[in-house]
């Protein structure tokens, strides 16, 4: 389980220090700030998991690990841009990379997310849900915050709802004993539901 | 003990579910929205004070009550909502609801937060009164920032204020063996402070 | 070490309640507002400080001595305020002691984070930095979201930057066995390096 549980971590960590970064670019703010924006966003809802189960010190912070990634990831993305700026890259093109990498991190983090619930309490399955759900949208939350932008969390249709159903989905098979078949499929069923919601513009019931 | 302080986390619980549902639909939100709103600021300010005190898991998250009282109240009042709609429900009355829920659960969280404190390390005045505060406006201010509003703790008058007396007060009682006495007293003194200065407009000294 | 390792956590304490309160002025709160304001600037960063690496209650929770001295200072300028107002204090006078003030935090609690981060786990130099980072950082970005600014964090250039650079000396000093000059030596580096930033208006590399 580690390594499988180990890997979505970093796809995460990679997909939201991708996202984090390009909204620090979208600011206008200078590298520095674009790293603590990447930093919080890819290791800030991963820090609030490990706090709620009592996993001290955080996972991320034991190692080089994280911190190289995100700081290879901003700068790697920082120099690409200030290259081909305005020549190779499109605004819309940007954009999708931008919500490309936050499926992606949604998804991974809510394996990760739901794995350590279960695996800490299994007699708990709303811890392993909110949980899910907590590290998927937690690192935006905190990105979305910083930057004063409304949370995609409130803004966007359809965002929480793929983490609460791909929590529920590893909750399941995790107690049917397939772990490796609950991440696999918590994590697609994220990025499918996703996708497919941003693409024909699903929208949830609202006051009018 | 044990069922007096449950029943206060149960009453916050159902108040600040509805203050966050109100500010969701205030917003126009999806009906996930207003979900994650309503329980971000429903089991938030409690989340910070298990977190606080080591209390792991947090209370919240150890089993489906919270989340399904919060599910209901939400439901139900978007229900209500999509039904009754400029029939026969009236902007004021819809803020008169918020600022009373808001006020129970600010006066229950108060109790919740510091019975916890003062069970938790009897001999820490201070951690009382700060957890009792930090849980009673946690929940709320979560939930402003994520709906981008000033803080109601920074925003009202009298709104930290009340909170701290009734820590205060819990914290005296408590230490003169009526922890019965202390929930109660703390409870209404929150209510009764914050409701007259609701009513009356009080104010609190400031720079001009 | 621990008397010193207090004195920066105390120094730190006072110079963020100052920020805190006077933000709080500037948006005119009333006591109470700035009073919170105040005490979460003052004493936020240090309780993430202290639930990353499990020290549980939060150490400026346990005693009487970091909330009195929030007190004092946010009645102080508060007093100093109404008493003086408009005669003698200007605006750039102001914005001077805000940034002086800000600028001793960020170097005092890069100090207490790393120490706290080296002494729990002398072999994680990640979480050295991460936490003299957090712990610097994070009172100032409460305080700002609270107050709806931009956080100075993403805003100022030059601002993360120090408290990198003095959690990495701390940690190399701290593993010469100079724990003495790693304290001294962050700190007056963090504040020469933020001092020089200001004063020439330094900038670091961004995206046009």
């Amino acid at each position: 389980m580690e390594l499988l549980w180990f890997t979505f971590d970093i796809i995460g960590t990679i997909a939201f220090a991708i996202s984090g970064t390009l909204v620090g670019i979208g600011r206008r703010m200078d590298i520095f700030g674009m790293l603590v924006l990447a930093l919080a966003t890819a290791i800030g809802g991963g820090i609030m998991r490990d706090l709620m189960v009592g996993n001290i010190p955080p996972n991320s912070l034991r190692t080089f690990t994280y911190v190289f990634i995100v700081m290879a990831v901003t700068f790697g993305v920082f120099f690409i841009y200030r290259v081909r700026r305005a020549h190779y890259i499109g605004t819309r093109w940007v954009r999708r990379m931008y919500l490309g990498a936050d499926t992606l991190g949604l998804a991974s983090f809510t394996v990760t997310g739901a794995g350590i619930g279960v695996y800490s309490y299994p007699e708990m399955p709303v811890l392993a849900v909110i949980l899910g759900l907590l590290t998927a949208v937690g690192g935006g939350v905190i990105r979305d915050i910083l930057a004063q932008r409304v949370p995609s969390v409130l803004r966007e249709e359809v965002y929480a709802l793929p983490a609460i159903i791909g929590g529920i989905v590893y909750y399941g098979f995790y107690h049917m004993g397939q772990w490796q078949l609950a991440s696999y499929s918590a994590f697609i069923i994220v990025v499918v539901i996703r996708t497919l919601a941003l693409r024909y513009n699903w929208s949830l019931p609202r006051i009018r």
